[in-house]
C-alpha cells in the first residue's frame, strides 16, 4: 500500500502546467501563501531556481516538468525544433543549481536518450510523444524509489521513537514516518527550525502537522539540550551530497546535532539514493558561502543594525558520527557504502 | 588602568532617575530603539522586570536604583516612611524575578543592614543617606569584580583567539576582552544570534562593535561547523547559576556548543561571580519552560503556522564539559570549586 505525500510534496505543488505556462510552486513563501512563479520560458524558469523559489528535490522535478514544457512548445512551433535548442534548455536548468548533481545526472542522462531522434529525422510529435514516455519512467523510478527508502527508513523506527530531524527532509524521511505508523509505530518528531531559511518551520513542520504526526519546533540550539534529558531516540535527516567514504554532506546545523547524538549515545541517519561516485572523500567538496545577509536577517527584519556574519550553506558530517546511510539498498554503514556502490 | 563598557552596560543605561521617575534601559528593543520604560511605583518597576524590559545582570542595578529611588521618594512623604513599606518594596522586586538568586541575596543583605535605622529612630532624611551609602558601596562592589573578573578572564586569551560565545555575557566577557585588547591581543569574536530572542544579534554583537572587537553573527547551528574547520579556539559565555559541583546553568544553546567544544578539543570557560552555595549538584534545578509562542515567533513575526513548540529556557552543562570557572577567585577547574567557596 502506498501511503500518501503531504501537499508541499505532491507534483503539482512542486511544478505544474497551465495554459501554456509552467507554474513554479514558491517554497520561500509557504506555509503563509500558497503561491506559483509562472514561467513562459526556460530563461524564466532557470531564473526561479537560481532565486531559490524551490529547493531540495524540488529542482529535479521543475526539470523534468520543463522537458515536456519544452516539447510542447516546439510540437506547437514557439520553440524552434533541434536539438540546439533542447541542449540549451538543459544547460540552462543545470546551470541554475550547479551544486544539484542529482538533476544534472538525470538531465544528462534524458539528453543523451533524446539525442539520436534528432539524428533519426524524428518529428516534433514524435519528440513530444518520446518525452513524455521517458519523464514518465523518470518519475515513476523516483517515486519508487523514495517509497522504497521510506519502507527502508521506517524500519529503523522503533514505537515510542522520538526523533530529532533539521531542515526539511522530503519525501524519504516523510515517507518513513508514514510507513511506521502504518505498521502501528507511535512517533513524534522535534523540528529544528533552521535558519536562517526556517525550512522547519516553514516546510517541515507544517507537512508532519498535515499528515497528523506529532512534531514539536525547537531552535537550533534546542537539540543537545532533549539529547541530554533523553528525550530524542533518533537523529535523521536528508543529505546534499554523500561522498563514497559516507561522509554525509547536509544543512548546517546538522554536524552540531550529530556531534551530539555521538556524545549521547543515539544514532544519526541520513538519507541518500546514491553516494556520489565523483566525491571519494569530504576533502573533495568545495564550501559554498551563502549570503551573510540571511544571517542578518528573519524573514525579512534586520535581527541586528548593519554588521557582519557567516552563512556556510552545509556541514561534512565525518562518518564516525553517521550510524547509518538509508539507501535503496538498505540502510548501509559508511564503511560499506563504497562496496554496495560501486 | 580600567577599560570602558558599552552603551548597553553603563549604569544610566540600565536604569536612572529623573524627575522624580526611575527609567529602565528597555533591551527587548535594543538596538533599533534606544528606548525607556518610565516607571513611577515600585510596582511599576516590578511589572516591567517580570516582563523583561530588562535581563541578566539589569535586575540587580535596577534594584540597586529603586531603593534610592524609594529612599528618596520616602524623604519627600511621596511615600510612608516605615520598615514596612520598604520591606514590601524589596519582595516585590524579588518576586518579580524570582530566578535571579544574586540580585534576591543582595537586595535581602542591603534590608537587614537597614533595618536598624527604623528600630533606632531615624529619621527619612539619615535613611537616605545610609540607602546612598549602602548602595554606593555595593555597586563600587560589583564595578571592581566585574573588572577584577575580565582582568582574570583575559589571561586565559591568547594572541589570535577566536571566541564563540552564546547569549549576552555581560561585564565579565566584555571586559576580559577589552583587557586582552589592552594586552596587545589580537582576537575575534563569534557570535551566535541565540534565538528565539536574539540577545546575540540584539545585544552582544552592538557591544563588540561599539567596542571596536571583531565580531561575526552566526546562527546558533553553526558552532560545530566553525569548531570542526579548527577557527574556534574559546567557547566563553556567562553562566545563569553554577551549582557547587561546578555544573553550569546558561541559556539554552549553549550545551549544543560546551559538547561540540569537548568533541573538538577546545576549552569553554564559563563566568561567574559565586556558585550558589544552596545547589550542590544540577539536580536540583528546577528546568524552567517558557512561552512556546516565542519559538513560533521571530521579531514579533510568526515562523510558521500555528503550532506546538517547546522552549526550555537553560541548558544544564556538567562538569566535565567545563573547562573552566572564571570567579573573583580565579580560573578555577568545576572540580575545585566547592572547597574555594565553601
Amino acid at each position: 500500500m502506498m501511503v500518501e505525500l503531504p501537499y508541499l510534496l505532491k507534483k503539482e505543488s512542486i511544478c505544474h502546467r497551465k495554459d501554456g505556462l509552467l507554474y513554479i510552486g514558491d517554497r520561500r513563501v509557504f506555509p503563509f501563501e500558497k503561491r506559483f512563479e509562472p514561467c513562459s520560458t526556460v530563461e524564466q524558469v532557470a531564473a526561479a531556481l537560481k532565486a531559490m523559489v524551490t529547493q531540495g528535490g524540488g529542482p529535479l522535478q521543475v526539470a523534468f516538468t520543463t522537458l515536456r514544457f519544452i516539447s510542447e512548445k516546439m510540437r506547437l512551433g514557439r520553440l524552434p525544433y533541434s536539438y540546439e535548442e533542447l541542449r540549451r534548455s538543459v544547460a540552462l536548468l543545470i546551470g541554475a543549481r550547479p551544486t544539484n548533481t542529482t538533476m544534472r545526472r538525470a538531465m544528462l542522462a534524458l539528453l543523451e536518450e533524446l539525442a539520436p531522434l534528432f539524428a533519426d529525422g524524428a518529428g516534433p510529435d514524435e519528440f513530444a510523444l518520446k518525452v513524455d514516455e521517458l519523464v514518465d519512467e523518470q518519475e515513476l523510478y523516483y517515486d519508487e524509489t523514495y517509497h522504497q527508502m521510506g519502507r527502508i527508513g521506517s524500519t529503523l523506527i522503533e514505537d515510542g521513537d522520538v526523533i530529532l530531524t533539521t531542515c526539511f527532509a522530503e519525501h524519504t524521511f516523510l515517507l518513513s514516518l508514514a510507513y511506521a505508523r502504518e505498521e502501528g509505530k507511535a512517533l513524534s518528531v522535534l523540528v529544528n527550525e533552521t535558519r536562517p531559511y526556517l525550512q522547519g518551520s516553514r516546510l517541515t513542520y507544517p507537512c508532519l502537522q498535515e499528515m497528523g504526526i506529532q512534531a514539536h519546533l525547537i531552535t537550533d540550539g534546542m537539540g543537545a539540550h532533549y539529547l541530554a534529558e533523553g528525550k530524542i531516540t533518533k537523529y535523521m535527516t536528508a543529505s546534499d551530497l554523500v561522498c563514497m567514504d559516507g561522509s554525509v554532506v547536509n544543512k548546517v546545523g546538522t554536524l552540531s546535532n550529530a556531534v551530539a547524538c555521538n556524545y549521547y549515545k543515539v544514532p544519526y541517519y541520513a538519507f541518500s539514493i546514491s553516494p556520489d561516485p565523483t566525491k571519494l572523500s569530504s576533502s573533495e567538496i568545495v564550501m559554498e558561502e551563502r549570503s551573510a545577509e540571511e544571517v542578518l536577517h528573519c524573514l525579512s527584519l534586520p535581527t541586528t543594525l548593519e554588521g557582519k556574519a557567516l552563512y556556510p550553506s552545509f556541514d561534512i558530517i565525518e562518518p564516525s558520527l553517521v550510524h547509518g546511510i538509508v539507501t535503496p539498498k538498505g540502510v548501509l554503514a559508511p564503511s560499506s557504502l563504497a562496496r554496495s556502490f560501486s
